[in-house]
């Protein structure tokens, strides 16, 4: 590894922290909430770290490779939650802990929170916690790409080890441009979003917070019960139309822009995204109509949940504690799926299951007839072999890192239920699970080191897990 | 497929359930227990099914290919179970849904039962299901394979369908001679229980009741309350140590008889399954330790219920349906990777959950240096890339499967984690789950449907998925 690059490279990443506390000192002095001076101690404190180690650490190349990139992206990521942590602890709202898993299930756009009353948090609070949803939902590093100049192969490294799914797609020759371009997007549809929630009666300051909480797919709300306390079924059906937005693999707008119809509807794992919502929605409102009063309703509640949880964005419209088994059941399934690669969500990516599943079937069908030799396709190409193999072993990988985090909860005295369904959610990024981690309950209650454990298993699963876990390979960090 | 071998040879493999009553014939003739009628009648109808298609379906050839073997495997395992519970059906003990779901779960060596009331079952009915244990744990297939003579590659094409574990490992050059050695072992170690049973005080019926049981890694007992009902240390330390010889690779005893002693401790998966067994007794005995009066107590319950879950036998010393929830996951986790392959255990199997973790190291290894190209290796010898690419692509289809039965479950009115820890258990074939299927309960209040599509998901785990899947892939049935 090129050590002296990663650190200067992590120092200048660093300094989106500082950036990312100003407009929360705006916030905070627009709505005089006091926090003014907590901010500017932030942004002092934040560059006072940062600042030295980008100026002062001098690469000895500048050539980065792929592991350069994979341990900027898993060092930076700790070390923006480390200090993008800092407000919530000057201001005395919540210890260091605390406020580490806080801003790491922020960045990661996880929205587990240890909050124990969010509707008295200051304005400049929530949106700090709403922010670090947006800028981890795109990528920090792939908005330094977009804007700072990047040296010999810097950009491709960052982007790929901050960006999900199999593959990365490159959309324009350029990576400079293509970040530009994924970001120009999602400003556009985010904007959308703020001006769709102000026009259903939502605050404009409550507008862009939950746009851009919707935007990461998220979920943290300035609202005690989430999207629940608006009883507005306006609101829930344009926040659960966003969700299901963002959870598309970002290409499709830019084919659509293009006017690459074509193409941009050549897509399997876009059909398989928008058949299993239609799917569990519907199966989910059939279970749950008798509790909420009929069908409709239940089609409101089921609709906005599915959404909420396959954009593993984690809002609440319903207490789906309170839902019967088979919903609970799907909405498990649900968080470990995700949705499509390319797109702000966590989780499996749906890319990968379809591909799973191809592999399963052609592995059986090998074991009858062993000498046919068939080709894997996806969206009409070939997929290669190679790749094939290591989506098998990163399933593996990804079932492995939830079991710990379900040993974590079971050591942390959590139920059986608990652990499984807490475990899935925060490797997938979602928030909310089941019984007393459930969408009205919080991650307050739980043992100081587990706080820590899940807030790296959230960065791992927002990182695609790599980036995180070859910090712990001593032959990772071998000068190359 | 060549299909007029494949219903010949079913044919012939279903005589084997008459066989399996005659022993119960006599167990009722010598308690008088007034079942020797049902017996008696249950082995004319069997031969009345099985006879016919063995003498009159002639095979065009008696070349046997895997996927005939395959299809051989999944429909005599099917079959055997229909014709199996003509006594529990004769006798009015249950309906036929009910005796069927028994006797495949005696079969598979699964042990998940739906008898409200064991403790009064008849004699003969009691050595019913526990003799169906044994048949399945080293399997049916291989003990024709032992005695009949088999035609071209029939022998190695049956016996592979039926054994566990990512290849078949073949210690004698001729399959026959293979199969007599392994049910010569397995019958001295299961005279060895019996008689090591009778010393600690169990009547000689029970004995062999139990005996076959432990041997089979089933876990049917007669006794209401399974081992607990004999309060009895010694009885517990022998049935534990008993099923975790049992959940050894059977290759490992040959090798000992033939003095290899080198070659049998060359062996990682053993010291895997040494090594998981003993730190899961020593965190279950600490964890429940306050529960049953002191660390020795929590010590002797501890090694019997990792014994009976690693080995997927399933027996009972206590109900772990009390235990505290660390204890609970990891017997889930337990249930899910299972024994050694070539055991009569179920699960996962540990040679594969030890490659699928050397899988996943590489890849990690690959990803920040992917240059280098590294082989694999288990017991110092390397293995074929292949096969590794056939054992994560396995894991994924076991995971499918075990989603299968939850959302079946959960279909059924089952808790969360009821669903999930009932599926892990029948899949892999151990009994017991947690809350209302746990070890004092009984799976008798499942719908119908419920029951047969577990019987189906315990004999896909039993023939580890493909033979009972390939049953469904209509381009399998096709003329070769």
């Amino acid at each position: 590894m090129n050590k002296s690059l990663v650190f200067s490279t992590v120092g200048r990443l660093m300094l989106v922290v500082p950036v990312l506390f100003v407009p929360c000192l705006i916030v905070s002095l627009l709505y005089a909430d006091g926090h003014a001076l907590v901010f500017l101690a932030g942004i002092c404190i934040s560059l006072a770290v940062a600042l030295p180690v980008a100026l002062l650490v001098k690469p000895e190349s500048k050539q980065m490779y792929t592991r350069d990139g994979m341990a900027i992206a898993g060092l930076s990521w700790i070390l923006m939650s480390v200090l993008g942590a800092l407000p919530l602890v000057i201001s005395g709202i919540c210890n260091y802990i605390d406020a580490f898993f806080e801003i790491a299930s922020g960045f990661t756009t996880t929205g587990a929170t240890i909050m124990r009353d969010i509707a008295s948090l200051p304005p400049s609070m929530s949106f700090l916690r709403c922010f670090t949803h947006w800028l981890g939902g795109m990528g920090v590093l792939v908005l330094t790409t977009a804007i700072l100049p990047s040296p010999n192969g810097a950009g491709a490294s960052l982007a790929k080890a901050e960006s999900s799914g199999p593959s990365f797609s490159k959309l324009l020759p350029k990576v400079g441009d293509n970040s530009k371009l994924l970001y120009l997007i999602y400003t556009a549809l985010t904007l959308l979003l703020v001006i769709a929630l102000k026009i259903c009666g939502m605050n404009l300051f409550e507008s862009i917070l939950h746009a851009l909480s919707t935007a990461g797919t998220g979920g943290f709300s300035n609202q005690a019960q989430s999207i629940l306390d608006y009883h507005s079924t306006a609101i829930d059906l344009v926040i659960s139309v966003f969700m299901l937005l963002f959870g598309i693999n970002f290409a499709l707008y830019f084919r659509l822009l293009a006017k690459e119809y074509k193409t941009a509807f050549k897509n399997e794992e876009f059909y398989l995204y928008v058949g299993l919502s239609a799917v569990s929605v519907l199966i989910i409102a059939l279970n749950i109509r008798n509790l909420v009063g009929g069908f409709f309703p239940a089609l409101e509640h089921s609709l906005f949940q599915v959404g909420a949880i396959i954009s593993t964005t984690g809002f609440a419209s319903a207490d789906f504690n309170t839902w019967p088994n088979l919903s609970k059941i799907i909405i498990l399934l649900l968080m470990l799926f995700g949705s499509c690669a390319g797109s702000t969500a966590g989780g499996l990516k749906l890319i990968r299951v379809l591909l799973l599943f191809k592999l399963a079937k052609r592995e059986i069908g090998k074991s009858f007839a062993p000498r046919k030799v068939k080709v894997i396709k996806l969206d009409a190409k070939s997929v290669p072999e190679d790749l094939l193999n290591r989506i098998a072993v990163y399933f593996f990988i990804y079932i492995a890192v939830i079991i710990l985090g379900v040993l974590t909860l079971a050591v942390s005295g959590c139920t059986v239920g608990e652990s499984i369904s807490g475990a899935v959610s925060c490797v997938s990024n979602i928030g909310p699970a089941f019984e007393r981690l459930g969408p009205m309950e919080n991650y307050a209650w739980l043992p100081p080191v587990t706080k820590i454990i899940l807030s790296l298993l959230m960065i791992a699963g927002r990182l695609e897990i790599y980036p995180l876990l070859i910090l712990f390979f001593p032959s990772a960090w071998r000068k190359s």
